[in-house]
């Protein structure tokens, strides 16, 4: 009973957890319940029961599988459902009467032959990478509805009623989903989309703002930054977002027209500067490792690229952050050019430094790490310009 | 007429190219029709259908909706499915039962209640990560059956007959999909899973290898290596691998013990290491940078380091494809401790070759493109040395 306990207090502190990080999720959970209610209010109101009867069972179960988190993954649904529940219906119902005329022996083989044939080939088309990215579930309904249609259809003659009802009551429960999605606290695809990465872009900024502060700091300060640590691993978790933003992306085609956001939006844009940003992340942690690496920099040397290598990267940083910001107001922000200019500027300084003689002198195995900082802070620096150009 | 003819043609050629790329997706969508063809004797079989009648459909239902590509998703989503009817089914008897006893008015607004209740509640719980990974359709389905037999339970009295029909046939369509999924040319999640690890790691080492030829390689040979440039590519496709290796583990766990691998194989190892062959490849994606680079280094520099680097890149290719191949027979090779511990004496060399002053004399800013190259390599060998520690 002990454990019991704590693992339901453990429970309770994970559920709260989640609740507090994205309240949206509560919200979610209810507009589940309501939808469902409502739908259930068919088999309670006796004038729709009556005209439905069993089938509005296909109503609560289309609200339970097609009601999804945000706005665009639900519409994408709802309309695959429906659209392939209406063909397959009327290919089933066209099976079935090609099937009947073929006599008593021959109507279960014919029918049995179409089932195998149809799951068979619409199973392959579920492989095509396009349909697979935004048409698979309506796929699967598809093989679904012709199996049912074709198959109930040799015992009992009313299939036409069948599909019909089948296919009103999943466009009822299918609609009752979009609707509550829309209008009651909508989470679209395409808005979370864009403020993920236009926190994505911040979060780059605030890894080389805390790159510069980790890397050329005194060991006087080497306590007082411990907050800087989170910022240092945020990169982290751009480095595999890939398949989350093509989802959303994926989501985002689907939704109408909402805020700021216009229909035909140019959503492959936004994974064009998903994948810079990634890129960009991949240096940072090659730059991440030359942090924990056991060949320290000569603190001379260090104090050499010092200043310009701060300049690099804080100004970079600074283009990084200001692109986010002027992201989420979807403004252009003309002091961004002015930062990039200025890492430019700092990175040509850079190189002529390196170039200069006052190196010959030190101990060359000391350098490296610092010129691989340099090298990287320089990718980094271009990186930035690509994004910048994207943005826009 | 003509474009349609195109369409058609381009459909024609895509598939064939799926077929040829991998035969065994035909064989997936030959077992779906043969599955539902089997499912529906059901509905031909005079006996089996006075049994259960219109609920035999549930069958049909379950094998579309369970049958998936691996084993371990088969299996998992039959489990999930079978266990979530269960429960929710007991459990929704007795919300009906409970209902019941609160009289004609008080009935349908606490089944009301419940439906509200339970589908928010668990819909909230599918947002927990471990939920979420293993048991998330489990709970869709437990929503779907307990709102199912909470409502319709309203309108009929046989409820427990419902619940016991809608179980027994859902056990059939499951069992009969896994049954299909395993005996006839099975596709295990867990070898697909150690395959593809095995394979990267032969990625890694192509990628060594064919670096070496194009970094070092003199203007002569430049247009023979042409064929070089796909193994250059190859390491991308590991740098967005982390979704599809997790939920290939996740699918490994549902499986039985099969060939070389038992029930309770060490998957997460396998993640372990392909996060470190991630971590492999984003040093690559920054070797590839420095192939793509303005600055040439000087050729007399190239020289210098060439045959050190070439060595070390080419040990740590070797153990690289070595470990990828001793994974695939699962035998232990002694080489490879060999070849590391030569790339590591590389290292060594190549350490003290730059301390040494020969540097000192030509132009800096020509050598940094150099000693990044040198020093990615030598995190890639420490790489290496990681990978090959964790894969025993």
């Amino acid at each position: 009973p002990k454990i019991f306990m704590k693992k339901v207090l453990c429970i309770c502190r994970m559920s709260k957890e989640i609740a507090q990080d994205d309240p949206r999720k509560v919200i979610h959970s209810l507009k589940v319940g309501l939808a469902i209610s409502l739908v259930s209010l068919f088999y309670y109101y006796q004038p729709l029961y009556e005209n439905f009867g069993l089938s509005a069972m296909w109503a609560v179960m289309t609200v339970v599988v097609v009601f999804e988190y945000t706005v665009g993954a639900t519409l994408g649904k709802g309309l695959n459902r429906t659209m392939a529940t209406f063909l397959a219906g009327a290919l089933g119902v066209g099976a079935h009467y090609l099937a009947s005329l073929s006599g008593e022996t021959g109507e279960p083989i014919l029918i049995g032959f179409f089932v195998f044939v149809q799951a068979a080939i619409a199973s392959f088309i579920r492989f095509f990478p396009t349909v697979k990215t935004r048409y698979d579930y309506g796929m699967l309904i598809f093989i679904l509805t012709f199996s049912l249609i074709s198959v109930s259809g040799f015992r009992d003659d009313e299939v036409l009623k069948m599909a019909h009802k089948r296919l009103s009551t999943i466009f009822i429960g299918g609609s009752a989903c979009v609707m509550i999605s829309i209008f009651v606290c909508p989470v679209w695809a395409g808005e979370e989309l864009h403020y993920s990465i236009a926190h994505k872009l911040e979060t780059l900024g605030d890894f080389l703002e805390a790159f510069v502060g980790e890397y050329f700091k005194t060991s006087k300060e080497e306590e007082s930054k411990d907050n800087n640590k989170s910022f240092l691993e945020g990169y982290k978790s751009i480095l595999n977002s890939k398949s989350s933003e093509e989802s959303l992306a994926n989501f985002a085609r689907w939704e109408p027209g909402h805020g700021k956001f216009k229909f035909r939006h140019p959503w492959n844009q936004y994974l064009k500067i998903g994948t810079l940003s990634r890129q960009c992340a991949y240096r940072m942690e090659a730059l991440k490792e030359q942090l924990n690496s056991d060949t320290k920099v000569s603190p001379e040397i260090r104090c050499t690229i010092q200043e310009l290598c701060s300049e690099m990267s804080l100004e970079s940083s600074m283009a990084l952050k200001k692109l986010g910001s002027s992201m989420r107001t979807m403004t252009r922000t003309s002091s961004i050019e002015t930062h990039i200019a200025n890492s430019k500027a700092a990175v040509k300084s850079l190189n002529s430094l390196l170039q200069s003689s006052l190196w010959k002198e030190t101990d060359f195995l000391s350098i490296i790490p610092a010129v691989t900082v340099a090298s990287l802070l320089i990718d980094i620096v271009d990186c930035t310009q690509e994004i910048a150009d994207s943005v826009h």
